[in-house]
């Protein structure tokens, strides 16, 4: 059995800017608002941890998924789908070899989190403002602002494949 | 410039176990008490985020290491050494590779935390019962138990490599 564990989504990563696709109520413009109003909400860095990753080629970096209250809660009591309030953050470094360890193993031994990399990105559940992306709203923040609108539809259209996990490739690590 | 950011040490990772080398005071007998009274610190899990990190070889992990409310508050003040009361954990999960995202990309790319593995770690600061090692005891859990104490001294000999940084491989990831 492979137990897999999950990082949002390595396509909307390489794409690199994530939007949230449903237009606000009331935006009789269709622009769709900011997630968290342009944002990154604040204390996510001291959210608890979910699991960690690496990504490989052009992304090369390793990441940490963090959640909030709301979001550990969900995942502790495998409680699907996760309810609305949940905030999943996605951050990354770039992957860096431990010159330390080399000289130690005399081999490659060690990668590590070096420089923040490819931007912070969340997922945030509200069943009825991201009604037609299973719930879900995305964004992505690179050195503190919201990435550009020029977007792509990717985010939801690959997180359709965890369907069954309510959209959420990330699963707990112990 | 490299930029380095770590995790306990990956030498004493491979040994295995890791002790704590001085005896408790008022014991007699020399036989080190163990830390914790044996038992992990509880709450560990919900420790914030200090970094994250791979080890190839026989190690073949993803790793996260999270500090204790006193490790945090250090790390973010840069405040060296680490006060009385720091408690370091690293935590380690099998290297799994993504099938999901492989599908995608058409190539590997995605490695994230699958099983526990390599059993959970800590770093206790205690200036004064572990005074001959820097200020530091060493733990290691496998299963929930303390590991088995016929051990080796190479934690602290390895750890000395950075005892600039007051004996702590692990840099803070923002």
């Amino acid at each position: 059995m492979r137990r897999v564990v999950f990082v949002l989504v390595a396509v909307v990563a390489v794409a690199g800017v994530v939007h949230y696709m449903t237009p606000t109520p009331g935006q009789a413009d269709g622009e769709a608002a900011p997630i968290f109003g342009g944002k990154i909400p604040p204390g996510y860095r001291d959210w608890r941890l979910i699991s960690v990753a690496h990504e490989e080629g052009s992304l090369n970096d390793l990441r940490a998924i963090l959640g909030n209250d709301v979001a550990i809660k969900a995942y502790r009591e495998k409680r699907l789908p996760y309810p609305d309030g949940t905030i999943i953050a996605r951050l990354a470094w770039d992957y860096v070899p431990l010159e330390e360890s080399k000289k130690a193993f005399g081999r490659l031994q060690s990668f590590v989190a070096g420089p923040p990399k490819n931007g912070v990105q969340f997922m945030v559940k509200d069943s009825r403002k991201y009604a037609s992306t299973g719930g879900w709203g995305f964004a992505q923040f690179n050195d503190g602002k919201r990435a550009d609108e020029a977007v792509h539809n990717t985010c939801f259209s690959c997180h359709e494949a965890v369907k069954a996990r309510d959209f959420v490739f990330a699963r707990y690590a112990p």
